[in-house]
């Protein structure tokens, strides 16, 4: 198994994704290549200092050029050639590599894989997925933010993709829900309304709307919506959670009585953290590019690169696109319901 | 100062909100009417024994029908016409009230406003705005549900509604954002992107663009969206604050040390508590609508109703619908704009 890190992107530069390759290549029979400036990296790389055994499976492979975060994505892409993620996606697409994982421009990896990888057969939009933590186990929500503007049809088959990237974690019938803004089939937007009959007709295990409160209940497996609504309910969440953490630490600080509390509960605390946050879980997947990519967050540590590697080289494994390729295929009739 | 309450809407039923309105008459000079089944309410307000003082400014006006959380708003103000919702409303177009306040269904508290009152010239949708807790002072989000499927100038119209609302509690020129995905103009949807070059050209204080992660934030005193966005953001934040107590409760009482901290702790997170309620704030005005009404979760407890209450008689005095007139005639060469 051979993984491509991105070894540019990311807010905490190469020293924590080379970090969380040398972790990868640790715990689990793995091969990275580091994509980047090979002098720079080299450099890092001897700092970090791996033991032979470890070194051996850490391969550098040079690209002169970064997308940068504020970058364009399709334009990036596109004048970019030599970039870190596309010399990664390259990899892939000549057999040297089977998957890829980036910290960087989420949009810009997106259409580097659909680029260099092209589609799975029958999918209209690729798009990127998330688990989301919730008070059981964690939900994919599909799209996040790659696909602004959607059909219906891409709604439905978001819903199989998601679906079998939920299986490939254990879940045997993942539940679906759609996400609107109320509980009867009627409520939402014309998108939703249209979405709701469509997923009615397949042969998903669609549970029917969830509403925003819901999404963190964990009563489904798999919640569908738009990448506007995606990212938004990702972000505003995030900084929720921020915030309120925030708010808490500055009530906290107003009393050492407070204080004390905080300490004597505190691991309580970093239990309940490590439940929420993202970084345990590894990373947000491309779906329905006809190969493997991971998008980690900006701001990851060598742990969330280290599982996202590792995420990675199942989905590979366990042939995840296999399943999507077969579960479209399935639904292809009910996407041309459309109306 | 007279208020109409629709004593029949909300969860906890008509005690909590005789008792809002009881705090209310206690605390202002305000009469308030407790629209809905004369004999139940007659039989509650006996059993709350108010003194005799304030007892003489709480009226009842009996009304036969409920407009229930299920109904679809449209339709259950066609059917119901004597529900305590059209009534109240009712009260206000006669003149023998100032302002409807209701912790029933928000669509149909809508609905019958507009039935009832009719829109501030020149608006062509009345919405829902509502205060969002955040780091700094709260910031004012609409459409919060009302309107699913919008238009550039809606939106608009949406920041004017919701700037006056803002400058109604003390914001000199409030800061407008627009709830996208991106910080760059270029980001987002269309309608979001048509929106950007509207409230470009208008004379709001429009500082741009703000992804979700900037809601908490405080940097910005109006957030405006489409109400299946906003909807989707207050419902999922809420949902979030739940499923995280839960899940730290789940954690503190693992061990008897962290049950201690969590207690020593307490007043820190009572004070936190405070800071992101809702209920410490008076709900959630309708804007647009020719009168005055607030609607409220329908869990509101008897301190939101008495806030509702004191809000709308400040809405009132204070005659936020003028400011909203001249707001909207002001931006109405922008709106023409619209592609």
């Amino acid at each position: 198994m051979h993984i491509a890190l991105d070894a540019m992107g990311g807010d905490h530069g190469p020293e924590e994704l080379i970090a969380g390759a040398l972790l990868a290549a640790q715990q689990a029979d793995v091969h990275v290549s580091l994509v980047g400036d090979e002098v720079l990296l080299q450099s890092h790389l001897e700092t970090a200092a791996p033991d032979s055994h470890i070194a051996s499976r850490i391969h550098i492979v040079h690209s002169s050029q970064v997308v940068e975060m504020k970058d364009n994505p399709v334009d990036a892409i596109r004048r970019k050639k030599d970039s870190s993620i596309m010399v990664a996606f390259g990899l892939v697409a000549a057999g040297n590599a089977d998957a890829v994982v980036s910290a960087g421009n989420s949009g810009a990896t997106l259409a580097a894989a659909v680029r260099k990888l092209g589609r799975i057969k029958g999918v209209s939009r690729p798009g990127i997925a998330s688990f989301f933590p919730t008070q059981k186990q964690p939900v994919v929500i599909m799209d996040i933010g790659a696909n602004v503007e959607c059909r219906p049809q891409h709604l439905v088959q978001f819903a199989v993709m998601a679906s079998a990237f939920s299986r490939l974690h254990g879940t045997e019938r993942p539940r679906v829900g759609l996400l609107t803004i109320g509980e009867e089939s009627g409520k939402g937007n014309h998108l939703v309304k249209e979405t709701y009959d469509l997923l009615n007709a397949c042969s998903l295990n669609f549970i029917g709307n969830v509403e925003g409160r819901d999404v963190y209940k964990g009563d489904v497996d798999v919640i569908v919506c738009d990448g506007f609504v995606g990212n938004i309910c990702l972000k505003i969440s995030e900084g929720l959670v921020d915030s309120a953490t925030q708010m808490l630490r500055d009530e906290i600080v107003r009393s050492w009585r407070y204080k004390l509390g905080y300490l004597l509960a505190k691991p309580a605390f970093r239990a309940f953290k490590r439940r929420v946050d993202y970084s345990e879980y590894g990373g947000a997947p491309l779906l329905g590019v006809d190969g493997t990519g991971i998008v980690c967050h900006g701001k990851s540590n060598a742990v969330t690169i280290k599982n996202a590697i590792l995420e990675a080289a199942k989905m590979v494994k366990k042939n995840v696109n296999q399943e999507i390729l077969n579960g479209i295929a399935a639904e292809s009739a009910v996407v041309q319901l459309e109306v």
